[in-house]
């Protein structure tokens, strides 16, 4: 294989737009984190992969943060993602794309509570037996200061920018509010700034059906069989959320999977629809711990930047950053009137905003699926930076 | 108990405008019915109420038929109904009420598949075992035929109108569309023509929740423990659906259920919709059976009143009876789109047809919980039939 005997420099063997194959790096720390909870997570290590060159004034750093299900690995071909697939954005990293790495140094790491190799629930504890549900609780802020001790380990005094879409979204606003010198611009993509009674609904509904699974075992399930079946069921029901009516009724309708008329029967999928939803279940459970899903789920439910400060107001009167805030008519899991609330009180600030409303069908996955879309909102933001 | 004691003739003792107590009625029907699928069920059985009297020339006969949770006790306090609780439908159905049972004799029966008396999965076979996953698929289609069979044996040729919402829509339009000479009125509430991929996804979603619980064995848990944390996953993740992001806003937010500041858990609820949520589920999995679930979400996603007759337009134009239309503006699941198709179908195929758009916040469940609203569109409509 052309990714384990080429050496990382051959940057450009694969195409002239790939980041080519990228080292999973990890950093590790022995000065605690100290968590909204209250707890106390020590040590911790957060795996992460850089892209394009940091300049000599490390002025040209961006730092991309990933949604529920990702990890560092956002472009290129990674040493730590075993299947040899592109990372989760390639599509917008790489030379000359919306991250163009010939002129940004892009940083991604796995958030903490996760589980590709930055330390979550499925991590040994300093006893060395896995933390499962020992593992402390761990919220979006959280997420970020351990980001933090990973910039610094950089050497990056000043992010360019923080970035991310949905989850991603909300550390990039956190960043700005709690440690608003060191960052310049936030780009805010199909976020919220407060996980609603509805969001939090869906997340509740997923966790349950984890803890409904007898593998689950109360978190206790490494070296045991995992709660598959839970876990699948969240995951289906999670990604219809990302999708919207309309892009479901086009790429599948009522197509049915296998048959010319309907079989009438509950012993396979009789739609294309039920079989797609299999498939992203069982995808997502050769590739995601349980126990990760409930705690990173858990943090997204926390998110609400103004309820630390007193209001939203209050929370966004922090910032100095620049911000981009894109959202896409279809995504009903952050309708943009949660963004146009944002925008609303960070021009009430005086702060410097870009809005822009994308008519675009996929719902919430947009940001993702939505390429040119997104070139033309963030890659020319990012032309101007 | 009141209910226990008095005679079912009392009908006012409890308050002026409910039926009072109504006594729970079984059908048994030795015919076959063919089915959809080419199965055949017999002998079978139709669990049903009703409410106020059938005049001299029986015309005066509604028929509501109910939404996948629904059963036959729509009104009053019913004989059949242990819990001793009014009917699902108790403000819309009574003296003076929308469906006013000094003028009317409404009829409901219980869906053949479903599980509150009417033949369905938890049934006995004919050989003495519950049929389980033997019990044939059954569709829309099949339920009306059923319910014909019910209103030939309570004598009536031509029903008045008939009417429901959601699924109690679909079967609304079925008996106009199969029975055109004996269907006077349809009213089509929250409802659609056609199970869209989204709906069809959801409902899949909740089936794999009740497949993965271990109980419920392949559908064989009769006399067992049953799959009631399948199931309970399942009634959660869809009770999001009938609700609105508005709604769950208002009635919940990001209120805490017990303690005045996050604990930071994942051993109980710490939002209230959290709690709520998990109080529908246990709710649901006293009184429904996971199996009927099974059955009904699948008649639900075959619907598609066009595809019978090669398009919506040439199964609309067997129909000869008036429609109302209801939608809310907040409904996602049934959106306003889709019954303005079927308006514009009916009013091009020149019948009379009343459309009704509501604006209320309360998503699908608006049809049961917007009395006034209802009150002013399918009353008055009812008051000029």
């Amino acid at each position: 294989m052309l990714l384990e005997t080429e050496p990382a420099t051959a940057t450009r063997s694969y195409e002239a737009s790939s980041v080519g194959i990228v080292e999973r790096q990890y950093a590790q720390f022995d000065t605690p984190l100290f968590l909204r909870s209250g707890a106390v997570l020590a040590p911790f290590t957060l795996a992460y992969e850089t892209y394009g060159r940091l300049n000599a004034d490390h002025s040209n750093a961006i730092l991309i943060c990933h949604a529920l299900s990702g990890d560092a690995h956002v472009a290129g071909y990674s040493t730590g993602a075993p299947d040899n697939k592109p990372g989760w954005w390639d599509s917008a990293v790489g030379p000359g794309k919306i991250f163009d790495t010939d002129r940004f140094f892009v940083i991604c790491s796995n958030v903490i509570g996760g589980c590709q190799g930055s330390t979550g629930p499925s991590s040994l504890a300093p006893d060395g037996q896995p933390y499962a549900l020992r593992f402390p609780m761990v919220t979006i802020a959280d997420m970020v200061q351990a980001q933090r001790h990973l910039i610094d380990h950089l050497g990056i005094d000043r992010l360019l920018a923080v970035g991310g879409g949905s989850m991603g979204g909300m550390q990039a606003l956190e960043w700005a509010v709690e440690m608003p010198d060191r960052v310049g611009h936030v780009l805010f993509l199909a976020s919220t700034p407060r996980s609603s009674a509805q969001h939090i609904a869906f997340n509740e509904a997923g966790r349950q059906a984890i803890y409904a699974d007898p593998n689950w075992n109360g978190g206790n399930y490494y070296g045991g069989p995992a709660p598959a079946n839970g876990l699948a069921v969240a995951r289906m029901m999670a990604h219809i959320t990302y999708m919207s009516e309309t892009s479901l009724e086009h790429k599948f309708g009522r197509r049915l999977q296998t048959h010319p008329v309907l079989p009438y029967t509950l012993a396979e999928p009789e739609f294309a629809v039920e079989s797609y939803l299999s498939y992203q279940g069982e995808k997502f459970v050769r590739r995601f711990d349980a126990n990760s899903y409930l705690y990173i789920t858990k943090a997204i439910d926390y998110f609400d930047i103004g309820a630390d400060y007193g209001s939203l107001r209050a929370a966004l009167a922090r910032t100095t950053s620049d911000f981009l805030v894109v959202t896409f008519s279809s995504d009903w899991l952050y309708p943009a009137a949660h963004s146009a609330d944002l925008v609303r009180t960070l021009e009430a600030l005086g702060r410097n905003v870009e809005y822009r409303h994308i008519d675009a069908p996929f719902g919430h996955d947009s940001f993702l699926v939505e390429v040119d879309h997104m070139e033309q909102a963030v890659g020319s933001y990012l032309r101007h930076v």
